[in-house]
């Protein structure tokens, strides 16, 4: 084994690039460490459903010759990226989380755009089936584990991204996030997930979930390298001027001990920090029912979007999903316009609060990470699929915690559009939490 | 009977403006006028439900007073202004077409905007059943007939608010338009019809049809008066500068050759002028499958927005209507997501057509107004639908004809938000046309 000085897997994206400019180390001999730990560790955590292991070394040597002749791409040219298994990458087998496979002839829009700026490819996460759950146990692909938690979920649907990034197997993932499906991962493994502005990027060549609410986002290990892979430039913020409030309508929601004692601390830090922390409350908001109203929309669109591939490759579908797409082709329009109006109700409100107060924060979720052999809550998504619903960008960051302390994310939402303000506070309010 | 010269009824709202402002006439004296031609004339057209005949006088005085004190609201202080009868006027019973009304404790948010400049409210205005229709023959409240040709129809749902303008009962009406029920009726009754950019004045107060296509729009015997009640103030513009095309995808459509010599000979007209006209073509556009996704979207919609109505008074809905409606709240789920995304996609490619080519014409509808006893043809909103889903603005002009000729409408539409040069346009279309 490496001595943990020259374990490469441990750079950030940040990291990795100043190391490749630096010459400490090149994209292939980068991208090696990733593999062989991969290869190492990743039959526990089963995060990868594809590993594109010759490709990504012939990709690192090419970038490492364009670095030698000066004409690198970008300067994340050479950094290796995982890839949600429902995002296309030309000649990798897409699954979506499916018992069915195809190869794609295209790169999905956001692909593209990041292999045009250099990145490598390592391979394709575990997710939730058809990313319609947040466990990723996935009947197809087997269970993915969360690192920091032996038999412990990683969340979901972008669980197997989350595992690879929180197990330093690559430094970043690509996840998709319906109602908090990049979020909820990266609070149960101990990372940052970002769900930008509904958009942001193109999810040309995703398969959908809901194309009313499917973000794609990225994950990683720090503010820094989120804002690297969406390629936002990062204000200097100071916190204490930040206009930030909490959302009252969580504090009456079933909650952990370890959850509230978490945000509770993270309100206090911030407050000690000279940050003044405002209150506000959505006047008609009932976090589970809001969820369910995206679930049912999340069903219906599904259903449709799905059919097709139903059709042709029955098998491919665990009953549990057939039955939750069954659930959605047979609702009537009334109940769907219905949970539409809903979430556009409260998009209209939340809007409208974010005219007034920049940034709300909450818990990313209302529990911690739970073991495979205990029960499914039904709530993990209540608070996050709130930005789903607005289209606005949220983040989760991970609070400071010890050895025996489970993973509590902090989510911070602002209005859509406002994606580098928020990112740049996220930037300030993590440096708070690691200087704590 | 007045002479034509002492004819009050026949100025528009431009000219009523100016009129008032030369003390012409007072608007006590402007409005007695319209009531008695109202009086005299409603009983053939029945395009009033309900008049307010001592409230609209009362109003007029008080109009009068304040042009004698200065203190005038706006130019539009003592004009009066019939309203489709599924737009709240405080204290005025609301139908919204159906067999029961109530009475509203709050005008509509638009009337509330135009009272507010001094407007005067004359009454409410005979519509299609529910707005879902566009003849006009209403089952609870009579049929309405179009003032040009006797025992035809106006057109709908809008008919009365055409009715009365055609008809010179008053200056300018409010209507609705879901997939065409402002132009419609305008085109059939000679008269100009705007449905503005989606959300350009709020439906607060107005019945809904649908939310995803309902957009109010004023009905008047002139572009300048549109723009007067739109509160916008136009450019001068030189049509021949005017990027305009022909939308090709009509051009195959079943249309009377009385629609289509007239479009061919004011494409003449244009091209005399020195317009340069070019052609587009909406690649995956059928407007009869365009027309029934925006059909069914209308139907589910009201199926749930009026279901309460339904639940407390079927008496007043027709069998006709009651089978609309089941038939939308039978309809299931993946079919009227399926039409959203139809009108979804045809929005993202005219919204695309506009980036290159700035505005588009078309007949307004595919037919000249037809006689009750004939068969309501399917396909009359076969050419307006399309501004609908794409939420743009779009007028419909009268074309000059003699006495003989039926009434012809010609549509612009343009993109989002552009309203101002559209309606710009529409008046050097307008004179070009008086002109020839």
């Amino acid at each position: 084994m490496e001595s943990k000085k020259e374990d490469l897997t441990l750079l950030g994206v940040k990291d990795a690039i100043a190391a490749l400019e630096k010459g400490v180390c090149s994209s292939e001999t980068f991208i090696e460490s990733c593999l062989a730990k991969i290869n190492s560790n990743d039959g526990k955590l089963n995060g990868f459903i594809h590993v594109e292991a010759e490709q990504a070394a012939r990709d690192a040597l090419q970038s490492d010759n364009r670095r030698k002749n000066g004409t690198l791409l970008s300067p994340l040219d050479g950094v290796p990226l995982a890839v949600k298994d429902n995002i296309d990458i030309l000649g990798q087998p897409t699954t979506n989380g499916l018992g069915m496979h195809w190869i794609p002839s295209e790169d999905a829009a956001v692909v593209k755009l990041l292999r045009n700026k250099g990145m490598i490819f390592l391979g394709k996460t575990n997710m939730h089936e058809a990313a319609l759950g947040a466990t990723t146990d996935n009947p197809h692909h087997g269970k993915c584990f969360n690192p920091l938690l032996e038999g412990h979920t990683p969340g979901g649907s972008s669980g197997g991204s989350g595992a690879v990034v929180s197990g330093y197997l690559c430094p970043a993932a690509l996840g998709t996030d319906t109602m908090g499906s990049v979020r909820v991962p990266a609070a149960y493994c101990g990372i940052v997930g970002f769900k930008p502005t509904k958009n942001f990027w193109s999810t040309e060549g995703v398969t959908p979930l809901s194309v009313t609410l499917d973000t794609i986002g990225p994950l990683a290990r720090s503010v820094s390298d989120i804002a690297l892979l969406s390629g936002l430039a990062l204000k200097n913020v100071d916190v204490k001027n930040c206009n930030v409030a909490s959302l009252e309508n969580f504090d009456y929601a079933d909650m952990e001990d370890e959850i509230k004692s978490g945000y509770e601390g993270t309100k206090r830090l911030l407050l000690d920090a000279g940050v003044s922390i405002g209150q506000v409350r959505l006047s008609d908001y009932d976090p589970s029912s809001a969820r369910r109203a995206g679930l049912l929309v999340s069903e219906v669109e599904a259903g449709v979007l799905l059919e097709d591939f139903r059709l042709t490759s029955e098998e491919a579908f665990s009953p549990e999903l057939q039955a939750m797409l069954d659930f959605g082709r047979r609702a009537p329009a009334s109940r769907y316009f219905n949970a539409i109006q809903k979430v556009q109700a409260l998009k209209r409100e939340l809007c409208n609060i974010f005219q007034k107060q920049k940034f709300l924060i909450t818990p990313t979720t209302p529990q911690t990470p739970f073991h495979f052999s205990q029960e499914t809550p039904i709530n993990q998504a209540d608070f996050t699929a709130l930005a789903n619903f607005c289209g606005c960008p949220a983040i989760s960051l991970p609070l400071k915690r010890s050895e025996e302390e489970k993973p509590v994310g902090l989510q911070i939402m602002t209005a859509p559009g406002f994606d580098i303000d928020l990112l740049s506070l996220a930037l300030g309010i993590e440096k708070l939490i690691a200087n704590n």
